[in-house]
């Protein structure tokens, strides 16, 4: 007598009579750089340049209009939830908004896994953030629409990873041959974990330039030492600066010294100014995850090599473009 | 001179030129379970029928396109907020979401119809959640536009009972002749109340399994005796459960037990487990109006039975139902 | 080698081939009341009547299909984030809400101008709400798409005064010849003030009703006087009502006070009510920025002079205007 739902449907969204779904993405989840080999960053860059192109010419289309992304953000971050939300947008899609989840049912003390598969009866596919390593792989583990990690506290922020390697790829047209000098809190910022791990895909050469206390782990080092990637440690950029071609800035937080001091020589030590930057090439791009806190002068901004905010631009289509490609439309 | 606009338009939304409106709800408010009769919830559950098929045929629709739902929420309820979020975007209309009531005018002293009436200079539709009991009703007295009661304080949350109703249609085809057993905080739950009240409406048996302090209170007992229904109060399951048809579990509050070794205690005798449904019929559910914490175990989660994830699904379906009827569309 | 994006693109978004866009307001910022002239009120408040009776007619329409409003409110301001999201959404357009600035990338002590240029790299405009002065002019200073001041603390808020100038067109037909009396807190109130800059474009006479620390101040007297304008101050509003065309009512806010006794006696002389409104004009409107916390009683609502809710409405249409013209639609 019951007509009973498939208590778990296939991993895959339903897919409508008479629709066709493509694409190697299709119904995957976006968990982790380490999942990625070139082919697929190929695949997913040349999706993200069509759709600046469709942007810089239509403005929008509606390749996803119908579909719905849950935004479910557990702690802030109004620059990664607004590119995600104007990315579904831009596609004619429609978002949940879920950014004040610490006063609801998580806070009644919900599971994320019963979170996920609530959210996933009302949405398409879902973009997590969340403060804790790991919680994106265990939504995933339990979901049977897909989810993009848009970072796990100290753990993977893939997507900005992504559009940081396409950042390069637009500006610089290539990525083999390239000198990458990753510059201040290497320890901490998973941005720069995340980038150098897709980076050691390429034949690149990284430089990273941090204080003692703040150096790129060992064990990041020794994974790329092992694929043959040239690595070289510095406290200081003057010697390298002059033959770097990507210069990736990266924020060094106060609250991880001791000693105030100490902060304060290493802070001024590593601000990027017009005056440093005429030892640098002329065809080179300065990058940067921002928020910026006094990394980089104001007055840098107005060189053409001051790239970060195209970065965010690149971010809008490489998240375009993977909203497309797990729903089966790119 | 003037040219005055009517202090107070008709009840009913505006009707541009050419449009059809139909329906009985048609402008109406949804406040109560107590609204409807029998044949109204054939009239919605039909409705929410199409909704679904709808949905798994095509995805989206644009019934409501070119509408905009206020969806107004004095306190936070990431599933209901998300779960008319989704009803209404897949119906292809639009949302305007008003989530930190606290900070805003409400925060200065404004009075709830005075923020009625300025939101639905916006909207076409009003969702309304609120911490006190007969809010919406209230906001419905001074609201030209229709009120949706998304739940006031311990008072009603009527499209939570319709949504469960539905899911009893849906899993199991009728209704008359069902035994539903209702399990755990029988007392505050304002969830097994309004469903009881809509189930009265039905040929159906009715059982209540609480702890001694969390009996279902008496004037609901009586209400329900006085329409012939046969309802029988236990303190343990395990007499009940062989043949039960819908098991109706909630949550039992830490908070409402003065001696905590009794909370220990009661908590524990009210958790289902694999092991506890050995003694359940094969053709039976298991409903929660979620969120659970400890009420039903993980490893229950994937059996046939298991129909509260399912549940959340047939509340998006009777949620665009509702929206599409008051808004003349259905 | 480089495919360098320019650094900064020219003020006017971009123009997709073969879009025609026109207007005197495209690619322009919305700042202060002070960039208008009469010649573009007529222009705005053009727009703003087509815009009724499109909403009135067909309820929506896709005149900007495709564009995306970034709605960033740094305080919080339920009334006119409502009011720009739903005019975006009546128009076809998308919204990204931000309304927890506070926990973002702001509170890492991101300066405003990153974030500005951060958001129009996914929204074609912004709209600002900020809690300090001269904001949303440093905003427009970076930006490359249009700002649309939504007020800056003790500063301007123009949509404001243009939504209450298009009211007085809306319901009067005219606005020279007219008396307007603004009532109560006219020292604190940006609103009061932005009024009084744009009515000063035209043949009107001014009464303040005050109490004597609260009242207008006098550089806005004297930019007044030098137009011609005829103001007159005035503590009790008895000799002013009967020829009153429009009556402003503003709230006192208690904590102006430092005696809380000559607080009470105040707030009290200046409440409206049926009584009180006997002797004013049959054809008059009393108006109010709301929310209201007792300055209106509840029982002149039904009178139809009160037009302070129509008010509301007429924002709508006045921001649809301004959202269609600054992105050159109309």
């Amino acid at each position: 007598m019951a007509t009973y739902l498939p208590p778990f449907r296939n991993q895959s969204p339903y897919l409508p009579f008479g629709e066709q779904r493509t694409g190697r993405f299709y119904g995957k989840d976006i968990l982790s750089v380490k999942q990625f080999n070139r082919s697929d960053l190929e695949y997913i860059f040349g999706v993200a340049h069509e759709m600046r192109e469709m942007v810089e010419r239509i403005g929008t289309f509606d390749l996803l209009k119908g579909k719905i992304l849950a935004n479910l953000f557990y702690e802030p971050s109004t620059r990664t939830s607004s590119s995600f939300t104007s990315a579904m947008e831009r596609l004619g899609g429609s978002v949940i908004p879920i950014n004040e989840v610490r006063y609801s049912s998580v806070a009644k003390g919900e599971s994320l896994p019963d979170t996920v598969r609530t959210l996933e009866c009302y949405a398409d596919v879902i973009v997590l953030r969340h403060p804790e390593i790991g919680a994106s792989a265990l939504a995933a583990q339990y979901a049977r629409k897909p989810i993009i990690n848009a970072g796990d506290g100290v753990g993977e922020h893939p997507t900005q990873a992504l559009l940081d390697l396409f950042t390069i790829v637009g500006e610089l047209n290539h990525v083999d041959g390239l000198t990458v000098t990753m510059l201040g809190d290497l320890k901490y910022g998973r941005t720069v974990h995340s980038l150098a791990r897709l980076l050691s895909l390429y034949d690149v050469r990284l430089n990273y330039v941090s204080p003692e206390i703040l150096k790129m782990p060992s064990e990041i080092i020794a994974e790329l030492d092992e694929k043959g990637i040239v690595q070289k440690e510095y406290t200081s950029l003057e010697s390298v600066l002059p033959y770097t071609d990507v210069l990736y800035v990266t924020r060094v937080q106060k609250e991880r010294f001791e000693n105030q001091d100490e902060y304060e020589s290493v802070k001024g030590a590593y601000v990027i100014t017009p005056a440093i930057m005429q030892d640098a090439k002329d065809r080179m791009i300065v990058m940067h995850p921002l928020p910026r806190v006094g990394e980089i002068s104001l007055e840098f901004d107005q060189d053409p090599r001051a790239a970060y905010f195209r970065q965010m631009e690149y971010g809008l289509y490489v998240r375009m473009a993977l909203l497309a490609m797990v729903l089966g439309r790119a």
